[in-house]
């Protein structure tokens, strides 16, 4: 058996891409607006510690997500950090355009393939999606990486089951209409592991390489365990969020991104590379609690710490309380 | 590739045994002590729920451990449970002698890989315990079922690292001294997902099918994770606790066990069977409320609920929250 690191039959490779989501999914999802300023600290800091890959804006109207407001500042501020990858989202053809004049290197547009969902969330059946990120895909050519965010692709709360030749048909689709990039989006936190190898080997069968990314809620437990699958089956991006913002994993309903610091912590464990300090992530903690007083900040690691095998030297004199209560115990 | 549910190259086995050890590792980690017709409701309910295996009560000093003193009347209970095995654990010859007197099925003796655990815990070192655990073995023959509970395997708060040839020469001398099962425990909650699938590997080639059960704490958010990897190399028998009794996973140095309505829900989306009724075992949870109450209750499954698709019937009507937040997102 091949060690879990490099999965069943996945390419052994050992780079993976962590994407913060934290400023654009996790924002969204809290009632405060974090002010623009508080956003540039949390990237810069987030750069410091050597996270290259951020969505950090979303181009909808400041009506609907007040939050997103400053989109074309946060942008404009995250570019000129050196190499850092920039993404915003945008799910219509106005808000690609602003996109595309941001500036931003990848522009994720959701497409629902929960027929329901699509209606609630853009007023547009998944077909009429397709339709219309075509255009989208035509405008951006050669300024713009496309990613066609699939979203409830592990099960839909309006629609109920979605079936998997669905995701699949859909995921052909985008990549007709010209998708860069296609991305698995667990939107309502429903995603299983076997259903993860399942649809993400059903998706490479029609996109190929451009399937790359996958998104996961940790809405019951499951964030790091799918994620584990998806690296098993090859996948090498994932979207987190910093202190899981955006969603209490213990409320219901909640649907909070799978924790960075935690998925970092994993991957490193497994001797994947991420190019991001750990003890650098967990501190930029500080940023969003100084931004958001009062705001929860979820993840084990923070409060756990690395476990004696990932500290540099052995921890001889480090008892504490887990030693303690561990006493006779198995 | 094979899919998750079978693994790379293990059985394809899809029965899993889940061990409630709440009663035992869950209670002697909190504080309070329930009371014993408690501790039998809880028992009758768990094995209404389809639960069959159970490790009940720990033959250590009451002084140590009030919590356990009814050790006895708890095991004398759970034995007229038909098919219900019941298990006990005891640290040293005085307690197996208790628990083969009492009747349990099975004993698991803790012996830790650490020297410097094995020292605070059972003032023996490991080598001194095998010695010791021979004499239980020979004491125990056909009488009861001799668990070697091997704990710090997966690294130590005294210690430091534990290497993993310690782990395989330990569980070579336990096979040696008489065992008929080999556990493995994650005594510190410091298991990651590549170190299990090397040790679960390590351990099974001196241990052969004796290498039976994995025991994992959920300190650092990997418990559902190193239990996938436990899975994919073979291991169909895990220790969990209803609520993730004993600690709290989001407290510094908690050792809370991996939840049992999680697991269950986890190996069931996976299409393992345990004989547990999911929704039966998560009512279990008004039991321990009502004996413990302002205990805090963990898990992630009790609170968000099944996702859609493993419903008998999808929920068409069934907006949540989760549906709402979930709008304009990938």
């Amino acid at each position: 058996m091949r060690d879990a690191n490099t999965g069943c039959g996945g390419t052994p490779d050992h780079r993976v891409v962590v994407t913060e989501v934290g400023m654009r999914d996790g924002l969204q999802a809290i009632a405060r607006t974090m002010h623009t300023d508080d956003k540039k600290r949390w990237i810069d800091a987030s750069y410091a510690a050597g996270v290259r890959h951020m969505e950090v804006a979303s181009f909808v109207p400041a009506k609907l997500l007040p939050q997103m407001a400053d989109a074309e500042a946060v942008i404009a501020h995250a570019l000129t950090c050196p190499g850092l990858v920039v993404t915003a989202l945008a799910p219509n053809l106005k808000g690609v355009q602003r996109a595309i004049d941001s500036g931003v290197h990848r522009i994720v547009v959701p497409i629902s393939v929960s027929e329901a969902h699509s209606l609630a969330n853009v007023r547009k059946t998944p077909r009429d999606m397709i339709d219309a990120f075509a255009e989208m895909c035509a405008m951006a050519a050669g300024r713009a990486q496309m990613i066609a965010g699939l979203s409830t692709v592990f099960g839909c709360t309006l629609q109920g089951d979605v079936p998997q030749d669905d995701v699949a048909a859909l995921a052909r689709q985008a990549v007709a209409a010209g998708a860069d990039v296609v991305a698995l989006g667990d939107t309502t936190g429903q995603a299983t592991p076997r259903q993860v190898g399942e649809i993400v080997e059903k998706v490479r069968a029609v996109a190929q390489g451009k399937l790359r990314s996958l998104h996961f809620h940790d809405t019951r437990g499951l964030g790091l365990v799918n994620t584990l699958v998806g690296l098993q089956h090859g996948i090498r991006e994932f979207d987190a969020s910093l202190a899981g913002l955006g969603g209490c994993p213990h409320a219901p309903g909640a649907t909070g991104n799978v924790n960075a610091e935690d998925l970092v912590f994993m991957l490193h464990s497994m001797a994947f590379e991420t190019g991001i300090d750990l003890d650098a992530l967990i501190a930029v903690r500080a940023v969003l609690a100084a931004a958001l007083p009062g705001e929860p900040l979820y993840g084990y690691l923070a409060r756990a710490g690395l476990p004696s095998h990932m500290r540099p030297s052995p921890a001889g004199a480090a008892m504490n309380a887990a030693g303690t209560q561990a006493s006779v115990s198995s």
